[in-house]
């Protein structure tokens, strides 16, 4: 589109859109306008696979020039988990000049109303579906998520999570009408008679912190929810994650532009090596709502110190499955071997500690010691990954050196029921790609029930490290997963069991400890996969993440309702 | 009641008034279950205002014995700003044993769900509607407000607060349903299918800290928001202000008992002199909702030490009222009279800086320049209060000696326009009853627009006084606001105008320092007062208070929505 369009066009292009995702947020039910398959793009404006991946290339090497006021110099030396340079350029931002731009539009931006706003940020969803196959060779090539990964994830996924985020900002913001006439009885007097006008007025600059494995799914509900609910949003992406999110930028600019608002409601804040420039934006003054992914270290810095914004954060967690029983058990054991392999274990959800009795469990297979049941799923890892083209397909890159120590360490640990072997990829040469390990533990309750206990398994190992941590009893399994979550927080528990009381056990802890549980997934569920406008990614509750994915408070406190009545 | 009842015997009696406030917050149209009028009550189970008064009677000189477990002792030392001795005694907490039993309850009363929450909580306010009369008598003689502002600001105003709080409590959690079916397309194989539940669950107990000076109206919405997300709620009163809720937490007790629930689901702790347990219960871990109003400086106290917990505040702020020319003078001043004496000032909403340009303004009654604005709206206040019998009814008792401090040193602040009067009390010789200062203040730039300004008007003076402050244009007084919002806050901001420019540059200025602007009030209505249902208390985004009575944000964190999803 050259020619701009007006803000109550994009209204009427998109309202069924936002009715159905705000069908899709009060139903629970399934619903994406997204298609999950690369094969649904190439038609009607949107790239097709060749396309998405010579725009990519045609990006590489390149200064992204954003047209940002207040670029002081350039910066980006991003290079892929798979080993390829990308070489793009990015502005480097100075604040002073960028920040008080960003306010500029804001009063504009606001007056334009919810529905407006809404309309905007569903046309900037649309136009990055349409690059979808672009998008997801950015993902790829900057997560180490392998390329069907980095396309579901990164594309439709996330786009998912950004306009769910869209539908609850607008479902909060006209929770109040936009005027009111309100008439007091007075008895044999006349009534007293106010007319009231409701204003959603945002918060400020808001700052979205990116993360290096989910760039844009763990970024848009956040971007989006601080965009829809009237704030200018500075995009501070990992330095090893820029390019998903300057797109990002790049397209919210032209969409804004286009609708005849500030481009400057949005910008990217690239930093250069070492700078530290989350830590310098989180405390200004202008900056007034903090979204950020990333670990627990920096997560609770910005909340204890960005104190004059609204801090929204997922950090670490140790995430649980309960193996009890089962009446599919090879069902199982494929589950949790997927779940283990999916982009080396590098997800927030991925589960870290496999809880079995040390007695053995019943299964529709008949009963299965504890050994067996480790060395089956130890088995059913090794099929899954087998073949080095499925491997490679599932696993991607490992996307730090850190990762790859932990993996190399995890013997340290304990027994290895399962050894890391490490994957030749044809196509990048200059990947790491490397399989889970599972580590034997102990689980008497002597190795974690006490203030100093320092089992392996307490803390998070973040990576394809997983532990089979052999329990006295599902009641002590029960137990430790509670204090995990006390103590270190979880984004998923998973729990296998045909016991309705065991159910029941584990189902009170996980309300009384806040965490989203998933029971006896056999199938192509999985646990460390959430969608959006049905499942709640987090629970904010423990000490994980601070917010959900996506509810009411993770949008209601990015505006304010300011009312100013009259006589009528 | 006796016999007891059950949950749904409550939902089938309360639904219907559930209901209409639920339209209510939606419309924002005038709405109120609660009566206002002292005659309404006497019927139908309520208390007339002679038994009312003997009820209120009866108690004092009492041993208020709410049957809590952890109750190591007696205290309470009321002496009602009216000069009479309370005398009653509440149980004095041991919090190693009080808060353990307040949690006991919590899982039977998350499992009830919202709906019956809801109904608990309607039934306990229909419980305290029905004692509107006694409560008139506690709420006055505890915070020194004349009686008919003790009855209504007290009981039904506040009633009303505490039904709106549930009514968006139950709104919040019911925005997920309780269960959905997931299906997802496959192409050609099987859809992936899954059963959801979704639980809101509490985030533990909530602490409400009650004020001196509306103990039942500042604390309802706090109290019922939490406990109907299924918190226990521990009710900390202000030590000059027990009475009120402490019959409070025995009508909540007595109908959770009744209901089937645990009645140490809410819970009172009173304090010893100088013992400083808000401070020392704020920082417990149980402890994970707190409600909040005084003081800035305890407010951000709590901000930034209870981390464990969401904290909501309200604390001081200085409210302006900018007059810049009018087309009814007289009721301008007579509505501005008003505001400034009612309960001597001493509410969160009281204007205290009158901005008025030195060259006079503009009126239906000719032109007046600044010394006529402010000799008439003395002349105003005089008027009002001119009769003793009525200067008692509106402006109630001094609630401390500080604040009478305040009124006599404020002749040390300037030219003083009016000055206060004592009145005498002829029911309550004790009674401490004064009526407003206004003095008169400059209000050039040099006074107030630098970082160094010290003008007395730039910080709060709690209590009957006002400045009335010549200012060298309405420009400048709309910049004096800005920077009065920015660093102290406002509860409430006024304005008289009839230029739709200046119109527009005040709600300019509100909009964007997020403040609750009245415009134009000549008539019956007051900028002080705010009406549950429709008007926001509090913007939450400036330092006045960190939050609203009552949206969505005031409700949304003070549950988790847990999820526990299955294969169907």
């Amino acid at each position: 589109m050259t020619a701009g369009f007006t803000a109550a066009q994009l209204i009427e292009k998109h309202r069924p859109t936002l009715d159905q995702a705000l069908d899709a947020i009060r139903s629970r039910a399934y619903w994406s306008p997204h298609p999950e398959h690369p094969k649904a793009y190439g038609e009607g404006g949107s790239l097709s696979a060749a396309e998405g991946q010579a725009a990519f290339e045609a990006l590489r090497g390149t200064r992204l020039d954003l047209g940002q006021p207040g670029t002081d110099g350039w910066t980006g030396d991003e290079v892929s988990p798979y080993g390829v340079e990308l070489g793009v350029q990015y502005p480097h931002p100075d604040i002073e000049v960028l920040l008080p731009a960003m306010r500029a539009g804001m009063a504009a931006w606001r007056d334009a109303g919810p529905e407006a706003r809404a309309a905007v940020c569903v046309e900037i969803l649309a136009r990055i579906s349409a690059r979808t196959h672009e998008f997801a060779h950015a993902v790829m090539h900057t997560s180490g998520q392998a390329f069907m990964m980095a396309f579901q994830a990164g594309g439709p996924h996330a786009q998912d999570r950004g306009l769910e985020a869209v539908a609850y900002a607008y479902a909060e913001q006209t929770r109040t009408p936009q005027s009111a006439d309100w008439s007091k009885p007075q008895g044999k007097r006349d009534p007293l008679e106010l007319r009231k006008a409701f204003t959603a007025v945002p918060r400020g600059i808001a700052l979205m912190v990116g993360c290096n494995t989910f760039p844009t799914w763990n970024g848009y509900p956040g971007l989006f929810a601080s965009l829809a609910t009237g704030n200018a949003v500075l995009v501070k992406p990992h330095p090893r994650a820029v390019l998903p999110l300057a797109l990002t930028v790049q397209v919210a600019r032209e969409v804004l532009t286009e609708a005849g608002f500030d481009p400057n409601l949005v910008a990217l804040a690239a930093e250069r090596d070492g700078e530290g420039l989350a830590k310098t934006l989180a405390t200004r003054p202008e900056i007034r709502v903090i979204d950020y992914t990333g670990s627990t270290a920096f997560g609770d810095w910005l909340e204890s110190n960005a104190r004059q914004a609204q801090v929204y954060t997922e950090k670490a967690g140790v995430n649980t499955v309960i193996i009890d029983s089962t009446d599919d058990y090879k069902g199982m054991l494929g589950n949790l071997a997927f779940s283990l392999s999916l982009y080396s274990g590098q997800m927030c959800t991925t589960p870290q500690n496999l809880l079995i009795p040390r007695e053995g469990i019943t299964t529709d297979a008949g009963p299965k010691s504890y050994d067996e049941v480790v060395t089956d799923i130890a088995a059913a890892v090794q099929g899954l990954l087998g073949d080095d083209a499925r491997a490679n397909a599932l696993l991607g890159a490992i996307v730090n050196p850190q990762v790859g120590e932990r993996i190399d360490k995890a013997s340290e640990l304990g027994e290895v029921a399962l050894a890391s072997r490490r994957v030749d990829n044809p196509d990048f040469p200059g990947a790491t790609v490397r399989t889970p390990v599972i580590v034997k533990q102990d689980g008497a309750r002597k190795q974690w029930d006490s203030a100093d206990a320092d089992a392996a398994y307490l803390t998070e190992c973040f990576g394809p490290v997983s532990f089979a941590v052999a329990m006295d009893s599902t009641q002590d399994a029960v137990a430790l997963l509670r204090r995990t979550v006390q103590d270190k927080g979880a984004m998923t528990v998973g729990a296998y069991t045909t016991s309705a009381e065991v159910e029941r056990l584990i189902e009170e802890a996980c309300l009384e400890e806040c965490a989203q549980l998933s029971l006896n997934l056999t199938g192509g569920v999985y646990v460390n996969q959430t969608a959006a406008f049905s499942d709640f990614h987090g629970s904010g509750g423990n000490p994980a993440a601070n917010a959900a994915l996506c509810d009411g408070a993770f949008v209601a406190n990015r505006f304010r309702m300011v009312e100013v009545r009259r006589p009528m």
